[in-house]
């Protein structure tokens, strides 16, 4: 056994509370290291009446690691726990403080989970389970009402620039919510959508107004009681890292500097305002001089921000937020902001835009789930870019899913591209059966799946501004067969829970350099096989059959046999399959 | 290079703000296996003008284990980072995705710590690095005021029981300060005051009076004051995990049952409440039926605790409060506790009584320090149980020091017995040679030793209530040497910065299965050796002797010689010795 690389500690995703009676237990070794870990358990104060041996099986698997879960429900809400290991005939104990080789029988060296708090428990709103969002970037979706265009508009259509308007609006979005209930998605994202003066609106000018060119406070309010009655959620942008050059607060600093009464709502090292050599004399995200950085650690600013935060949700009642940039913002804003956040709206998503591991945002105090780019890294690495192979690609996804307490990973925010990064077709060069391979990853997988807006109909595009073309409404200029295949996918992932949060995941086939890629999601009810074959060769995958037969869920374009007891699949290049059995 | 064995993740103890510039980043190996670490670091929005390279140094290590750490100052206060480590010829870079042969050059895949908020620096008071506190269980230290003993009372010095009372109280306190000062100590911490039964009072009947065999607020105050003028802190026990049964709103719930109007202050699975089988219908302090858990998150008993809070701060002017049983509270509450408390004192000492690894309530938004017992626990076991070689002994401290960020072992609170252990010259056996090395460690080490009341002169006693015995007045009957012991190493302690905060900590000596130990304190001006033989052989340590003379700091039982640049030291059986030379 290599002790050295066992590891576990409380809380985080190690020892958490899943619900109100269920803490789990997490513990990572090498891989293929174990054969059997035990936690031995048990309350403090009652350690013999109490005292239970839980087992931990495979949760997942990196290059390196397994990490091992099991579930203790202890009856008095406390945990004392320590870790029989096992190798074949070795075993070992782990405590607290150390590994030895006799059963440990002082819970005093033990590891704690002191007390399991119902209040604690990290629970994401339980719809975004079952969600699929589409993303929506106002200005280039539908132009709903040309009375309120820019004066400088240009053709619906034309080539977006940083600084160009086509008069996309909110109106736009209502006329198409037919399209939108027809493609199947349940919950949209949209980018910011109040006062500023630029086309993607990430510059507040007003955080309580709706930007003029987008519509007022009661299209918003129409368009949300509209996709409510459709049983579409709305999710809006909160962009409280900065705000806008034109936002009065800072408007007034620019004109009266350090007399301003709002100098300490920024972080202004130098008065008057400037730019020198590049750095403005007041931080902002990046070095961008039009995006002064809020001081959310000041309690003018903190109440201001809550506010809005809390009158979006209570005046058109919105169903969560999306943080831009919300790694950058301090912590102890972001758990006053899910507070506030909660108690407006309990089922409130609150996703964070983090582009890293966001383990510490994720405990329950602050959000619901990060946008998870790491995801959408390893499907393009490995399905688009041909820069991983199925082995490395499962343990991108495997390390992942060890990161986060499982409800994170149930609730997952699983894009495959963004208003922030290139169109996902552009990425595969306009091969579509790349493309075909990554959704279909992306609809069988746990996390709510997100299709960036017109994605679904052939839309490319390089990255900013190339990625944020008009919508193409014009049905003749739409792949249609794409659209389809969109929609085939979304209903197959509404059809399946055990595509969803119900399914354990497992990669029954995922070799070092191979380009074939067998994943299994299973739930109490059914077993899920999907089969990818990432490559230019067909591919023949051999599976056992089992004892139950199987259902194809998705017409692909190979062929099956079964003979002795092995499920035979032949994949043609870039084929797959979705395979479906009972679970009896 | 053993690749399972290297962990950084970050936030908590491996990436962390030490104050409003400055980053520290951690990063575990296996023991002996790097030779060089660094973190290459800079701004992910201006990567190449910010890039470098920052050397990581040892910090500690255990017996698995070398933990390096070094600083940055991200100009921005945005900071991303991979790490290269070389093991002599070889050499790999981690990031957060992975480990890889070629310099990274994507900022994107690297770990990150996007934004160093002044605000969330954690920040423990300065005053406890240079603190030697004294713990006083009032009810035993000394009889001030015999007007106020309990009708009960029973004569001086009587052997305590659970259940019996001496009539110990603040006046008692008030009339030995000359005592504690000529001791030396500077701060001290009381178990509870507050009105309540029991002689320990860790069953509060009300939180905002003094307990009438104690005294009053104005004793309180006076005695707040007296310590002031002298340069002794205040720290005062919260018990907020629980009440006592006297308490007036559990009075209340049960008298009135389900119709009380504070039946949600606590957690009652049944009305009317009832101990069945030994096990109360509601939630207590273990399975104590006098002892109800508070449901502290419930909004009114937060709002009462937290005004308690606020109100001896700001009443008598108190430095902190002890908390008792912390880690079975919510962390939402301690996060308000955290701000009501610094609000009405910054320079408070927040101090949680949690006896395991603590790492999550000290990342600045809880706790200043928890209890050190597993301090305790290693220099028990080494010094005076004989359970643990010196490796062991400098594996187990190194492994404590590896889990906090450095500001959180700063402030350790260091003890070495309690009113909840037996006292240390019993788990001594009576032998004071043990005792005066375990002291004379504790008194050297990082964090602020305290000593438990009586231990200086002698006093002894089995876990409670053995524990708890009067302090003895009469000089004839104290141990006026231990006394002295104690004085002089106080004095020692406070004469020196390298043996505080100041001095980074080395173990020269500390073999598999020895008993001799050498440890190095060092600072910017000064290094201060320490050594110990626990054993009953004499022993002969050798040290190289550098280039400055040494001065002996503490008058040991032991023998030096110099020769031939080797500092030659013999130690008597359970001898020590404590030299000091110039840094230049």
């Amino acid at each position: 056994m290599l002790l050295e690389a066992i590891f576990h500690q409380p809380k985080r995703n190690w020892a958490y509370a899943y619900d109100q009676d269920t803490i789990r237990l997490r513990l990572r070794a090498k891989k293929n290291d174990l054969t059997e870990v035990y936690a031995l358990t048990g309350d403090k104060y009652a350690w013999e009446e109490t005292r239970d041996m839980v087992p931990l099986t495979k949760l997942t698997s990196d290059s390196m690691f397994d990490y091992y879960e099991g579930e203790v429900r202890p009856p008095y809400h406390r945990l004392k726990y320590a870790f029989l290991l096992k190798s074949g005939d070795e075993h070992i104990w782990m405590t607290e403080t150390d590994f030895q080789e006799e059963e440990p029988d002082d819970p005093g060296r033990m590891f704690q989970f002191p007390y399991l708090h119902a209040g604690a428990v990290f629970t994401p709103p339980a719809w975004v389970k079952d969600a699929v969002f589409y993303q929506i970037f106002p200005e280039r979706f539908a132009n709903g009402n040309p009375d309120i265009n820019p004066k400088e508009v240009e053709p619906w259509g034309g080539e977006p620039t940083p600084f160009n308007f086509f008069g996309g609006d909110l109106q736009g979005v209502i006329d198409h919510l037919d399209y939108l209930s027809e493609l199947g998605i349940n919950a949209i994202y949209f980018t910011p959508i109040f006062e500023a003066t630029t086309n993607h609106k990430y510059d507040t000018e007003d955080y309580l107004r709706v930007d003029r060119h987008f519509g007022d406070a009661d299209t918003v309010k129409h368009l949300v009681k509209l996709c409510h009655e459709r049983g579409i959620r709305v999710l809006l942008d909160a962009v409280f890292n900065h705000s806008g050059k034109t936002f009065a607060p800072f408007v007034d600093v620019q004109k009266l500097g350090a007399k301003s009464k709002y100098k300490d709502w920024f972080h202004v090292h130098e008065f008057p305002l400037d730019v020198k050599d590049g750095i403005p004399t007041y931080e902002t995200f990046g070095f961008e001089p039009h995006m002064p950085k809020l001081n959310t650690e000041n309690p003018e600013v903190k109440a201001y921000l809550l506010e809005v935060a809390e009158y979006w949700i209570k005046e058109v009642g919105t169903d969560g937020w999306r943080l831009d940039v919300a790694d950058e913002v301090d912590d102890a804003f972001w758990r006053d902001f899910r507070r506030v956040v909660k108690e407006a709206n309990p089922d409130a998503y609150i996703l964070g835009e983090i582009w890293n591991e966001s383990s510490s945002w994720l405990q329950g105090d602050q959000f619901d789930a990060a946008m998870n780019y790491p995801f959408t890294a390893a499907v393009n690495h490995f399905f688009v870019e041909d820069k991983m192979h199925a082995a490395e690609f499962a343990s991108a996804l495997g390390r992942q899913l060890s990161r986060y307490p499982l409800q994170a990973n149930e609730v997952a925010f699983n894009l495959l591209d963004s208003h922030d990064t290139p169109r996902l077709l552009t990425l595969c060069e306009g091969d579509q059966r790349k493309m075909k391979l990554a959704a279909l990853f992306q609809f069988s997988y746990m996390g709510a799946p997100c299709i960036y807006y017109g994605d679904e109909i052939g839309l490319d595009g390089e990255h900013d501004p190339g990625c944020r073309k008009c919508m193409e409404w014009d049905e003749a200029k739409q792949d249609r067969e794409l659209l389809h295949f969109y929609q085939k996918l979304i209903a197959l992932r509404h059809a399946h829970p055990a595509l969803r949060a119900a399914g354990t995941i497992r990669f029954l086939q995922a070799q070092e350099g191979g380009s074939q890629l067998v994943m299994e999601r299973q739930s109490d009810e059914e077993r899920i096989l999907i089969l990818f074959n990432r490559s230019e060769e067909t591919a023949i995958v051999e599976l056992d059959a089992g004892e139950q037969p199987w259902t194809e869920l998705f017409e692909g374009n190979h062929r099956t046999a079964l003979e002795d007891g092995v499920l035979a699949i032949e994949l043609p290049a870039y084929g797959y399959a979705v395979m479906r059995t009972e679970v009896k």
